[in-house]
């Protein structure tokens, strides 16, 4: 059985790993104070075009959200997310446990627009009966694979900012937005539009990793205590430098994604050659296509990926995720039994 | 500078570092049912004799204590820890922040007995107007280097039961304490006496790891919840597993923290020899010399560490830590230092 | 401007005010242990024929909600609600404050259904990456003023107990509900069939007051802590108790909300003499007629009541709420206005 | 047996009685917008000589400690109290509930000085390990019936405006405080001094009842939606307007406390004319003499009260409480017995 269903499956890319055996016995100050965080995090400032910003690594995305949320939170404040959002789907309530409420928005296509915020907040009125919300979290890629376009998002940060809310993007996937074909985005771009997000890397050639960015250091004082009183500050946090600064040094991070979105057009293509339709348009490096359920059930044969949701007696939609591991030669595979 | 300040300075030992780089390619299942981690929790398993026990990985000690802790707690609850509790006193309000009451008890060596646990429940009897005590953490080692002796342990455990009290020992150290030269425990009688304990790996060989072991399963249930929640769940877990695989096989963890506390019992001498006291009796990895100002002046020019604690205008406790990659030469030129 | 908006403008029945001057000088014990609280719980315990129920008087509705779930709930756990339920839409996130999701379900007359409940844990099977739905959440009267059929609220709890669920009654308006003309449901049958209920005098005859009631003491056991860790305990608990006497001494309690209901049937009938229909069905003491907006401007001339919901651009719906002290000769200048 | 045990024991002042009835047909808006309340908190503001502060009436102390320092505190902040203090030591960790860490400092007379807020300052340094002390929170009087001078308090005001902390002080008794016969402090003073204080009147006049005050508005911002979220606004408001208006309106409520007051000199009188020394030296309505455990064991046959500390095999402190209601016939009796 091949591996379609998740973008975790393997270890760490070999220039990680180097890394780690090369730098190994060098001593180091804990707590992220060690030389390759430092290293790494200025980096990543300079790729961002932000001297200022403010960075911390943590081990896992949901780490990152909740970390993030209930930072930026007052206990009668709210975060605003798509009903698919990782946050209100996912997480097993991690905000919630954290005293705040998610707010869901209706969404197909699993990105919000400014239109749906300013909806929820006339819904959100009735003082002081309701949470007020102050934060929107968006995910991009999101949790279906689509992008947000710099228009998009623009628009979205208009919004915020008009509204006094913070825009917060969840970055899981965020190499594959960066490098998905009909991306216009970019780091720097990015950090100019958003007022929190983060820069994921366990599902992009770390063993773990995510890249908190506050392009504002103002919003983030205070935040190293939070990273500790939650469970997420590494005692070695040279673990997580070096993952950084090998993942950043020569852009390999957006290689990496890159290859990743690649292998999934690939599959698109095939689907369409043979005139099948998707639940979600193709973006990235998860792809829905809808297929007869005696062709899922032959492919399931060979590999495993989620069957996403069912369309009819005879159709249902599958998830096929890719990554930067995925093997091109299996992907043949796949395509000649998907053409048989 | 040569590092006698933290046990955390380097790496990893090498055999986790081969097995990760070995196993790097080989596709495996997501959040901790990889292959790594199913044979590492059989293999602990066996090693405690207790082939029921439920065991987690985690990141880290914070980590690992506020996730047993507000496990255990129903929101009135509150744990009992000594003053230098970890918990009371380096986690930035972590329990405190999942709702919970720390309550401290005065202790001179990091220990708690069983009848300071008894005047404790004793001072709490004002129902309601109180919170109700239902869990006792201890360290083993504790956070000045201590350890407990299975009659102590016992003495606590037999407290706890009668009283209704969950005991849970903190083992960020537990490895130091297992090999120190006064120990009369083992994981299996550990297994026996407490509620829930961790076996802590990232002082002890690991880049990071703790193992969670709650020995009889049914404590246990719906733990993998909590996990998901608090943002402490790898999607890598094979991460965790591999480590832990590494450690315990041939007994690796014990030759490495039999290796650091060799290290500090060799200091603890030279410290005899010359006729200084200690601020606590040595034990395991850490010791706490009192020392001549101006000695620890000229130490300080080649050798990083604590000063601990001022004991008058001439002297004061510095705090020396061992680890596993501890070089013997190095405390050779530290003694050569101290001797002059 | 006469109020039909809310149906907590005036003060307390005067048999209350009576017997708080009465009593004013004698002196009792603190916190609920006074005799007038004691003997309420009894005779509450003799309306309920449950001898064995634990009773708790607090001050108001949200704050009964939050202690009642926030006690039954363990982190992961989570509680069902329908979508207008107040804890879900009003009361400030008050349930996620300590640290719990609400499940909205979707609900057109604002109760739930058990085909509901099942669909719900059916959704929640991604263990553990989800949170476990533990508690079901229903009013009665609900938010709407529609109330539960015997054979519904059985459905719901042999579901409930089925599923492990734990089932929680919100009675803000119990006694409209118990009262109202076409209900079959009793105070002991509501025992017999829910997990914990309260019964809501704030809206009918006391100044404040609601009374929690385990029917079960087991399930109660330590839940006097809660109280008072939420400042929910009042140090004259006399307060309470006294109202709580009063209005179940002769069944005043029911006398009144009925009186509540007829004054809101006596409207309805008024709307259907004129043909008019209604957004939910009239059941207790509020009701929400469609009428011309022009006709609603008018009436808006003398009396004060919300408009509910837009209809189209010449309806909408308005809600009309009685009470205890509704005068029936401002209901007749109503309907007087109504069939100009 | 007559109650010297606590200061609720009664009902409330017969002028607070005769306003309920008075109006308690006259239709209010709902949640702390009725006439009362606005008047109440007009009153407040004009013996305050604060236009602008803001004020919210709550039911109970705990429930005032908790809405303030939740509201005042970030996630990695901590309030810093003395052990003796009530949030310390009898909220059954409400403050943890809410996720915060309570620093307890040692006090002999129940009060916190500048130079024990910067001590403890100084040993919360070893950031992100530690909270971040941020509110100080002080009694007045004290749970042992001390007071603050204003010298006292301006160090107290001077050293929190330096180092960046809040001071809050819990007021539930704070009308013994200001009518105590050594007292140099005004409503009007403490309004400058403090950032957040409450005026307590459970224990003074009221059934229930504690006025909030923040004497700038600015940092009371959105506290109405912290009321609402840990339950404490009332439907019908007005029952704490009521009580204010009825308590501020010629100053009864200064009248009650120092009646109250005078009794427990009477009493203190007594002891001293009798040679017996006192636990903590007699300044309001709690005194603390210390008496042979004969005589204690004599009076208990009349009087109910607390015997507050062993001191040695024949004598005990005890604590005798006054309050407005206390008959002073009754301690006639009571100095009778002593003096035989």
């Amino acid at each position: 059985m091949y591996n379609l269903k998740i973008d975790y499956a393997e270890g760490a890319h070999p220039a990680i790993l180097d890394k780690l055996v090369e730098t190994n016995f060098i001593q180091q100050n804990g707590y992220g104070s060690d030389e390759y965080t430092l290293e790494a995090k200025d980096l990543l400032r300079s790729k961002l075009n932000k001297p200022e910003a403010e960075i911390y690594f943590v081990s896992g995305g949901t780490q990152a959200n909740l970390l993030v949320i209930s930072f930026l939170l007052r206990s009668h404040e709210a975060v605003i997310s798509a009903h698919s959002g990782h946050i209100y789907a996912n997480e097993t309530g991690a905000i919630e446990a954290t005293g705040h409420k998610v707010i869901p928005i209706e969404s197909k296509d699993g990105k919000i627009t400014a239109t749906q915020i300013k909806q929820t907040l006339a819904s959100f009125q009735l003082r002081p009966h309701v949470v007020k919300p102050k934060v929107v979290y968006i995910s991009n890629t999101t949790e279906v694979g689509t992008i947000y376009s710099e228009r998009e998002l623009k628009a979205l940060s208009d919004c915020c900012r008009a509204e006094g809310l913070l825009l917060f993007m969840d970055g899981a996937r965020l190499g594959h937005a960066l490098t998905a074909p009909t991306n216009d985005l970019t780091l720097e771009r990015i950090a100019e539009l958003v007022d929190v997000f983060y820069i994921g890397a366990t599902k992009n050639g770390a063993l773990f990793g995510e890249a908190i960015v506050f392009p504002q250091a103002k919003l983030a004082l205070d935040f190293d205590y939070n990273l500790k009183q939650r469970g997420a500050l590494f005692a070695k946090g040279r673990v997580l430098g070096i993952q950084f600064l090998a993942l950043f040094q020569d852009d390999l991070y957006f290689k990496l994604a890159k290859d990743a979105n690649d292998m999934a057009m690939k599959l698109a293509e095939a689907f369409q050659a043979q005139g099948y339709s998707f639940l979600v348009e193709p973006s990235s490096n998860q792809i829905f296509p809808i297929l007869p359920i005696a062709l899922i059930h032959r492919l399931q044969e060979k590999f495993d990926f989620y069957v996403w949701k069912s369309i009819n007696a005879e159709y249902a939609a599958i998830r096929l995720i890719t990554s930067w591991t995925t093997d091109e030669l299996m992907l043949e595979v796949f395509i000649a039994m998907l053409n048989e």
